[in-house]
């Protein structure tokens, strides 16, 4: 059974596969800081050279940002799948918290048994592109094809919301038709349970700018008259959540749905505890909604974060100065129904009304993306869930995800695809922040689990 | 007459005291960042050798810190005065805000007949030690002697909260000894009208650090659920005053006395309006206590001001983070008999109860001092008052000052010296803020001033 063959050669590779990862990982493509376009470019054309190299004709398509990277390998009559990852990264700041060089890559035993592979994006999403690529890789060396029809989309623009990837599927939807999308930018439950993840949050990201004097301004001979807008910003921070941690900007919980009954009961088996979730952070009590369960709060409820925020003097020592203007960048995320751009309008207008007449605030939108729902029992799914069942040894999970994938809704709305999302993060892989990691066991297990999926999506046929 | 002939020097002489004076502003002698150090170093070494050529006896006294410059001129039999000043500066950034870079220096001429010099210093505090020291100067060449007995004391760390001058001044009485104080590092009333400061207001200083999770996570998976540093904060700051403008810090209060009848009635007199004081910086409202005067905001009333705050992510783009920190530098403004200590102990117990048992928060004291009240009507004082209507050709303004110049209050303790605060800067200085400048006006009729003052302190004698 060419199956079993597939495998063997996945486990025979796995040093080899380290290594092009950790090419990949050197690649510093930072897509949210223009200094590192260059770098962007540089990896998009490393996955050229290699999915040619493996027989896919790839082209890298510019497009008003960073460059999106299809390969095709076409196989008439069998079902045709069209895998979606990214090849762009995270910033890396603060850089003293990171214990190596962010963009260097090591394997290291982190406890006994346990390897992983370091680096920015060694998870996210470098990594999870690569369990496909190389599960594919298997098979093209093994067998001399794949058993379905495969077209590669890697962008390199969705750590910076994706912008410019809607425009690129719409205008390119018949060379990236398909039967489904495959998703490889998700999480695992936990270290031995793999996950199908059905419901993705949306999101709304925006910097606002609270201007007050028309110049810094001494703090011993202004202070006690002169608005601060590090104090504005302070209160429109503190008056984005009520007391029982509902968030105020009015409209903001229209098209929020209450999970069914079954849902519930299928989270509350799960069994997930503040302890479990919080305790590796060092936290202790969810800051979420009073009267929901910790799961609603990071998979079925709305939220909003700062993401950042900065004024006035932030250097060693001190300054006695009362700064011009105060920043800071807000995020929301969205589930079910609720409309990025009618809470982005209902924000400002929130905003607006909360700063004194003397001051100003400038509201500078950036991203903007509904909540995806997916079937929860369609046959490619059931296919990738028998697939997981076989490789992991148990039942995966069918989980929701607090983050956001906007391009799979794009899928559904432009192309009419469903999609199915395997992923084989873990919590502890610290993406988005110093020190990101990707186990090993996830990325040979993960490969192995993809060659499986592709063989059961070829059994279920077109 | 002497006195007018050593007016016309400093008239004479005016060319080449302003390039004195940019040679100084071009050594960049920012105290509060270590990168720097070298540069303070480098400035003291130029006051010295100033000094020495005058006919100073000059030493450059090393501290924990940066060092403090003493120059003696004795004269035997007359008054002796003490004269204080900073060679050190304020931080310069937002850089992006300078018209020219800090630490260059143009003579320019901003309305017709209405020039200044330029440069970070200008003002603060180079310019106005210059004005006395060359008054001294222009005594030297005139008369080859000074009217009074003189030693200079100019230290370099008045910008970093004078950390090692009480001990310094401790350490160095016998030296230091005098019949009293000069101090020119204050402003006058307005562009005509010169200004006597009888009262400082004193200044407590820290940082906080707030610490929710105990690394930064992913907004995605953690939002709704972690403990966000950002809001923590915020809600912090937004707690610090009432709906009244009231710093609701427990004790805060203590010590506050309002000003007498007397004192207000001189206050009125002088008509400031929030057009007049605010109107120029581009705001309408002063933010003081409701119920109060705008000169007693800024001048009576004690405040509490946001310096600076910063977590998260604060670059280009989006970065969908929930950081494990947040950080503020908070200072207070102490009037009357407010006890810096008491304040920072009830300070540090307010934050602590403010923030959730799941996150702790770090106070970083960085500085603390008294504020300062000075006699209304010694011979000194009225000598001054004297020699600024006969420069100035009107009475000068007997007024309190927002800032802090923490020293004053010791050379009282350590000393048992009154001081007479004479200043020439101006509200549109840009002291602490980018495009700082000084007025060329008040560089030349200031160091006439302090001739002046001389000729008036050797006449009413020991």
């Amino acid at each position: 059974m060419s199956l079993d063959k597939v495998l063997s050669r996945i486990d025979a590779d796995l040093p080899a596969a380290i290594a092009r990862l950790q090419d990949l990982i050197r690649i510093p493509s930072i897509s949210t800081d223009s200094a590192y376009a260059k770098d962007v470019a540089a990896c998009a054309a490393a996955l050229k050279s290699d999915f040619d190299s493996l027989g896919f004709s790839t082209t890298i398509h510019p497009t008003p940002g960073h460059p999106v990277v299809v390969a095709h390998r076409p196989k008439p009559g069998a079902p045709h799948v069209l895998f979606y990852g990214h090849y762009d990264v995270q910033p890396v700041d603060p850089l003293n918290l990171w214990n190596e060089p962010p963009f260097t890559s090591k394997v290291q035993e982190i406890e006994p048994g346990r390897k992983v592979i370091t680096g920015r994006g060694s998870a996210d999403d470098k990594g999870q592109v690569m369990t496909f690529v190389d599960a594919c890789r298997a098979y093209l060396k093994e067998t001399g094809d794949l058993p379905v029809g495969v077209t590669l989309l890697i962008e390199g623009e969705e750590e910076n919301g994706s912008i410019n990837l809607p425009a690129f599927v719409e205008k390119h939807r018949k060379e990236l038709k398909a039967d489904i999308a495959l998703v490889c930018d998700t999480g695992m439950w936990d270290g031995d349970t793999p996950a199908i993840t059905t419901s993705l949050r949306g999101l709304v990201y925006e910097e606002i700018v609270v201007r007050c004097a028309n110049r810094d301004l001494h703090s011993g001979l202004y202070g006690g008259a002169a608005a601060n807008p590090a104090h504005v910003l302070a209160r429109l921070i503190a008056s984005l959540h009520d007391r029982n941690g509902r968030v105020r900007v009015p409209g903001f919980y229209k098209g929020v749905k209450n999970p069914s009954k079954e849902q519930l009961a299928g989270w509350k088996a799960l069994g997930l505890t503040a302890k479990e979730f919080l305790g590796p952070i060092g936290l202790k009590h969810s800051v979420g909604e009073k009267g929901r369960d910790l799961i609603e709060h990071i998979q079925s409820r709305p939220t909003c974060d700062i993401n950042g925020l900065w004024g006035g003097y932030t250097g060693e020592g001190s300054k006695t100065v009362i700064a011009a203007e105060a920043r800071a960048k807000v995020s929301f995320r969205l589930v079910g129904q609720q409309d990025p751009k009618a809470i982005s309008r209902s924000f400002a207008a929130y905003v607006k009304k909360q700063v004194p007449k003397d001051c100003s605030v400038e509201i500078i939108p950036m991203k903007g993306s509904r909540a995806v729902e997916l079937a929860y029992d369609s046959p490619p799914l059931t296919a990738a869930r028998r697939a997981l069942k076989a490789e992991w040894g148990r039942e995966p999970a069918v989980i929701g995800s607090g983050g956001s994938i906007p391009i799979v809704g794009d899928f559904k709305r432009v192309l009419g695809l469903d999609s199915v999302l395997v992923g084989f993060g873990l919590e502890g892989d610290r993406v988005h922040s110093p020190n990101e990691k990707y186990d090993l066991k996830s990325f040979h297990k993960g490969t192995r689990s993809w060659a499986r999926i592709l063989d059961e999506l070829a059994r279920i046929g077109k």
